[in-house]
């Protein structure tokens, strides 16, 4: 096999593709993993809800999986894919360094980039106070005032999930747009609604501990939930021609992890909620097997 | 909500259900998991293929997990399930100790492993006349002569349940090991119970003809029930109702883990293979979320 032909290359860097490498790479397939580590929205997070590690930082998980998955003989290069095409049964990829490598198969594994409110203290203060998972960090904010940034149903799902720990959420939104039944729901538990109101800056040292809005007022919280949806289509997936769900937000794989392209295989995140690490590693585990499969009976076809 | 009713009823002790009880309990649903830790294959297993965690003993994993779900509020029950039944919207169990309890959910999720004869033709018969499910199998053998392998519950109560439909039903077992009152029904029932005689081989070219027993006779029989476990998992959901796949093996669960039957889900190994951790983790995160959302609109409706 050339030295710059892969049985299985994996896009991302968080645990479903760890996941995947360390599945495919005891399969004995060639396997390189593409991407900076810190890409992954794991890198910042602490983790308290996956089975079976009590609290963990998403830094050491991250770490810890790539030593795993390079013991098993995977491989690594922290640089993210510029171009993806299809080349006779392979795949041709060309990397941010400028090398050019081929794959019999493709796992995409980059998580779900989320829109971002783009106003100062956002970036600075993720993981720290600002959180784009209700369903992931909720626990964290029992007895806490926590903010929610969002109008739809995410935001105001969110919030009303996020009334089951917090002493108190306010919700933040230029012009509500739920159904009745969810506009009801933000009633009877409690959400302070503030609608046409909407977050100008996130306020903080090391730690959340405001939000300044654009009526010019300041309400302390510990927390700031942003729910405005996922962002929408990946460029490479278009690339490759893959399909996505109907709503354009996930690529539709199906329980075999397989995309609608022969050979290209999609895990964690950007298949869809639930957005979580357990979720992530089980459909990494599905796609590593089948995609080390595929180029096993490539290779003997 | 009354002691005994539950949101979300957990069956297994692996690492699925408890992915499962972690999820469904940070959802805020009262979630109980049943089942012996030491039951799951992984106890006694070395996991080193789950990301992110180099190397650890399956014991230690499971304390890990059954902590963690505890510290979000989960209960347990070191005891297995005797018999399930649809109670309205409910569920009811009648469990090991004699306690009935109500669930508005069910997971089933207490992996693959089916206790084997070890002997010849077993495999190479199964669905050919060899069964691991009387409750599934019985109405097959409608005036035929069956033999029932096994010393427990399982397999006395199986023997009973037969003579329904066999015109003879045989009993291979080591030593009884069954209260009196089913010993009494064996009797009752006509049950031809050979004590101390074990089965060494099953006989027959594309069906079961046969069994060689241990003492050199032959007896003829056109059905083999190995029931060496006390109640199995597929006489459970049996009784639930929930569909198998094709080749009567596994659970044919959905991608939101959602089973035919609404209100039950499965997860892990009990839905076929690749039988992995981290699969089974994956699964368990879904099944636990969702298991948790319908006991919720429940609640609501």
């Amino acid at each position: 096999m050339p030295d710059t032909l892969y049985d299985v290359v994996i896009l991302g860097s968080g645990p479903g593709g760890l996941q995947a490498a360390i599945h495919a790479s005891r399969k004995k397939a060639r396997t390189l993993m593409l991407g900076r580590m810190d890409n992954s929205s794991l890198y910042w997070a602490h983790v308290e809800n996956y089975c079976c590690q009590i609290k963990i930082s998403g830094e050491e998980v991250l770490k810890t999986g790539r030593k795993q998955a390079e013991s098993f003989g995977a491989e690594f290069r922290d640089e993210d894919v510029l171009a993806i095409e299809p080349d006779g049964p392979l795949f041709s990829l060309k990397l941010e360094s400028g090398d050019e490598i081929k794959s019999k198969t493709i796992i995409l594994a980059t998580g779900s980039s989320r829109n971002k409110l783009n106003v100062p203290g956002e970036k600075e203060l993720l993981g720290k106070g600002v959180s784009y998972c209700v369903d992931c960090d909720a626990g964290f904010y029992k007895g806490e005032v926590v903010a929610v940034a969002g109008c739809r149903s995410a935001a105001a799902g969110g919030a009303v999930a996020l009334t089951n720990f917090a002493s108190q959420v306010h919700l933040y939104c230029g012009e509500l747009d739920v159904n009745e039944k969810l506009r009801q729901q933000l009633v009877e538990t409690g959400v302070v609604l503030h609608e046409g109101v909407t977050i100008k800056e996130i306020q903080g040292e090391n730690a959340v501990q405001s939000v300044l809005l654009d009526d010019g007022s300041t309400q302390a919280v510990s927390g700031v939930f942003i729910e405005l949806g996922a962002k929408g289509v990946l460029e490479l997936t278009a690339m490759l021609g893959v399909r996505l769900d109907e709503n354009m937000k996930y690529i539709d794989a199906d329980k075999k992890q397989r995309t609608n392209v022969p050979g290209v295989y999609a895990a964690g995140d950007i298949c869809g909620p639930p957005l979580q690490m357990a979720k992530a590693v089980g459909e990494g585990c599905v796609a590593g097997i089948e995609a080390a499969g595929y180029a096993k009976k490539l290779e003997t076809a």
